[in-house]
């Protein structure tokens, strides 16, 4: 367990960011995200420079103002967004030229630019611009993409000016240990406030994440956050605080809140299911969020049926909930010298997701980003 | 100014019912609701028997458990749903056979059956089954719906037996004078609780529905509620109190805010204009809701442009906080014995929506509603 300290406040991590692109965590206020536990929020910069623009943030005051959120923000650079939801996207060496996804039109990020837009949105805690290539990209692509990664890393960090904000590097290098092991190695020369593991979580098998988290970590220092991107689901979260992992982030537990996927110890219920269409009790007794504390199952179950706006809310509440309070009992067995023994015993409870469902859902949604504007972290 | 008091507590009127006819008030928990200054919900029998079922709600013990809502309820009896949303729909003088909008399956409401589902569902005050004829009825029609909503009034009130729950009457008639007296003195004359005028506001111009309010007003006693069923806007709800109504339901300050129209006292403002983009100042500087309160004019923006769900919630919290103040100063007014200057400087000062535009959108709106599921009052 340790300790972040930001313009806006000291984060305790391991620590897990809910995602707010748009500057929005899609449902809830400011004031609920405190009461669920939220340290810090995740926006986006793609999505912010295309609407409202930063020109209205920074006239509002900047980001925290803006979305009255006077917490820790991390903003993402957007690489990833301009390679998955942008269209025509064109790469050359100095930065990267996108049509927006919203009305088509042409702009171009380079990593100068994305460094300036992220100071005068004034998060707490910014990206590189970096370049993340598809999940199908060949190795060719990949070694290409992380030399292309590591020389605007080295524009972002001589080009960051601002002090009191923190710029973190990113490692990227597909599903390649040699190549991961080499951008580490590169990442790490330029001395930043904090590293991010970068381009998993995209539809690849667990086994070759972990495997990619495995040999880079060891390459990252000690003394600073290693951070990964897009990361993740309960168990995904317990499995990567035991790997060294101190900051995640992903849209996936609001995202799978509103399609009815509410978490409890023993895994994802699905609470448009009919046996839930009696129940009296809340979703997860365990819980203490407002939504357990105060509607039934049967409520929530009813709500979801008629495609209510309070369903999603209520059970983004509770996974929210479900997730800060996960991450506050890492924390108390990490500091209990116990977390071995937490991991094993919480996922023994924890009943994962089929795999091969579970990736064919990922790959769904991907293609989905793709053509819908989506909240991917 | 005067107080209704029910099993839940003392209501302080004119009041306005907030419209949350499948048990929620869409977008807002009750921790809202209160905090807006709600002080009585409408719920809808039509819809609730259809979706969750009175048997479930029954259940959970009860309404107000079910949606933790522990404020006076009124429930509609559904007969504008049945008439209005549901398919096939058949009349005759014991009841009405109609097929389900959401499954096409058949049902049959009855004076008595719908009495006894709301003596289930526990609302502080219940409605009888009333015939509410189309807008577009002949005379004939309506003489024909005006007669049997009279019997099955009596039928209502012969069968209603649970004690602390009040029933009111409804006075039909469409826009005949000499209809809606005949109807207002035969209801009267069965000893309600209280007397809804219904049948309004369903896209007749609004000199026919006050014309109608008028008539019918005096025949009602004055020691009981007077309740005018669907209305409505800033303004409708400042004209009717003048004319001796009491209380008000209406999905309309709901309905609008979903769609970017926030009221204020100079009228509705269009949040998804343009000119609120760099707008660092509320939408509405004179409110003291959460909304305005918290954040700018260009975030709100901002979250409609984006379609956040957040956006659909702020609005809805800001357009209740405005209708709960308005009743407020209304309250006010009347106990200082300003009412009339004050309707005079609320008048000239809100600029009302264009008529024309209004009758063409209602219209729509209506036409809207059979086919899709709706929060129609």
């Amino acid at each position: 367990m340790g300790e972040l300290v930001t313009a806006h406040g000291v984060v305790a991590t391991p620590v897990f960011l809910p995602v707010g692109s748009k500057g929005t965590v899609k449902t809830l206020t400011p004031h609920e995200l405190r009461e669920v536990g939220v340290q810090m929020v995740l926006a986006n910069v793609y999505h912010l420079y295309l609407r409202p623009g930063i020109d209205a943030i920074e006239w509002a005051g900047g980001l925290h103002k803006f979305m009255a959120w006077d917490g820790p923000i991390l903003t993402d650079s957007g690489g990833y967004q301009v390679f998955s939801l942008a269209r025509l996207c064109r790469v050359d060496d100095s930065g990267v030229t996108f049509r927006s996804h919203i009305d088509g039109s042409e702009h171009r990020f380079t990593p100068e630019t994305v460094i300036e837009l992220q100071q005068r949105m004034g998060a707490d805690i910014i990206m590189p611009l970096d370049h993340c290539p598809a999940s199908f990209a060949t190795r060719e692509n990949i070694v290409d993409a992380v030399q292309r990664t590591y020389r605007w890393a080295q524009d972002c960090r001589a080009s960051h000016k601002k002090s009191g904000q923190m710029l973190f590097g990113i490692v990227q290098g597909g599903v390649y240990p040699e190549l991961r092991q080499r951008a580490a190695r590169d990442i790490v020369s330029l001395d930043f406030d904090g590293y991010a593991i970068g381009g998993l979580s995209l539809g690849e098998p667990k086994v070759a994440m972990w495997s990619m988290v495995a040999v880079t970590v060891p390459l990252l220092p000690e003394g600073k956050p290693r951070y990964l991107m897009g990361v993740g689901s309960p168990e995904d979260v317990v499995e990567g605080v035991s790997q060294g992992i101190d900051m995640f982030d992903s849209a996936l537990p609001t995202r799978v809140a509103r399609n009815g996927a509410l978490f409890t110890l023993d895994g994802r219920q699905n609470i448009t299911k009919s046996s839930f269409k009696d129940c009296t009790l809340p979703v997860d007794p365990e819980c203490d969020c407002y939504t357990c504390r105060t509607f039934s199952a049967a409520y929530l179950h009813h709500l979801f049926r008629c495609d209510e706006l309070l369903a999603y809310r209520l059970a983004t509440i509770h996974n929210l909930r479900f997730m800060m309070r996960l991450m506050q009992r890492i924390r108390e067995a990490i500091e209990s010298g116990v977390f071995d023994d937490f991991k094993r015993d919480f996922l023994a409870r924890y009943k994962v997701t089929n795999e091969e469902m579970r990736i064919a859902q990922k790959r769904k949604w991907l293609g989905l980003a793709h053509n819908h504007e989506s909240d991917t972290g």
